[in-house]
């Protein structure tokens, strides 16, 4: 069995970054890697990406946002994430239910239980190896990230800061995989913070 | 309060004709009526209508199209369904949840209860007043639609059989809203049938 790896974080705190830079070493070490990321990672989950991130979307009701990241992760589970574990590859997900948990259970005021209860039969009892949250104040990551805001990153910092709160709630809930890391550290600070947890828990420590 | 009224069944049963039947003979007695359907009824919905009867997204897991259905429930009960209720609409709805306990929970194989589960959010406690399925037996249905199939109704005999089944099991369950009627009768005796549940319905009794 590979190892699944998934990254936590508002928009702007580094997930992008440090999943690259996580992938080009694992497969320097002749390790393979699969990099994919929620919503999406099939062609019908990009479609479904596609109108969970379009700003025309004004009226979306925060359960329907739940649905539609449950449907496209019931897709990568079956489709990708497990395929990809049994063939022994590390799986590095760019978001996963956790996401959902923050936005969608804490922020958009769902409530955790709920969304989780929605999300049991996508996630089908998997979760990842090692969850890594990269946490920060909201104010110091905001403008961070350089592309054009989609419809949830145009969210101001109030909602970010709730989101911060979910995962904050997460990481104490499930302190077993959850491995909090300071975004604002330098990259290549975190990237070998990550390297070392990775590689502990691949050797099994 | 309006009146709630779904129209359930497999794919050709009669249920777009019995609706506008309906329809036109409430509206000539004075009432207001709005008539809508699943998956769709609201803009975001009917985008996530065309992911789920496009043929070339043939690798649609179960479960997945369990949430893009229950995403677009979602909406309408909170953008269409509830409001016309609370203006004292009569609301017929072309396939509800009992749809997705049917089709993906019988039919599918996910299980009823899953499914149920799945959509307890979505229904948010609101079940139709009357639900008329349109039974018959599934080789004598087959066909009778004139329109080019979508990517549901391609599944064959089987497959509508087991739906069948799903629907016999939901109308024993909630035997108080469930109205069974013998959809190869004469469409005006249905509607007739139909008419006499409804205004007895409406009238309370």
């Amino acid at each position: 069995m590979g190892l699944f790896i998934s990254f936590e974080g508002v928009d702007g705190c580094g997930k992008s970054t440090q999943i690259m830079m996580l992938e080009k070493s694992l497969v320097d070490m002749g390790y393979r890697v699969v990099v994919t990321r929620e919503p999406g990672g099939t062609p019908l989950g990009e479609k479904i990406r596609q109108i969970l991130l379009d700003k025309s979307n004004k009226d979306i009701e925060p359960l329907t946002e739940a649905y539609l990241y449950a449907a496209s992760r019931a897709l990568l589970v079956r489709q990708v994430i497990r395929p990809g574990l049994s063939k022994g590859d590390f799986i590095l997900v760019d978001r996963y239910v956790d996401s959902s948990l923050a936005y969608q259970g804490q922020a958009r005021g769902i409530g955790i239980d709920v969304v989780e209860a929605i999300n049991t039969p996508a996630v089908d009892g998997l979760f990842p190896d090692i969850t890594f949250l990269l946490d920060a104040p909201v104010g110091e990551l905001m403008g961070r990230s350089s592309k054009v805001p989609d419809r949830i990153e145009e969210e101001g910092e109030d909602f970010q800061e709730k989101v911060r709160e979910g995962y904050r709630i997460l990481a104490d809930r499930y302190k077993d995989r959850y491995i909090i890391l300071d975004a604002m550290k330098d990259r290549f600070e975190l990237h070998r913070e990550i390297m070392e947890h990775v590689l502990k828990k691949f050797k099994g420590d």
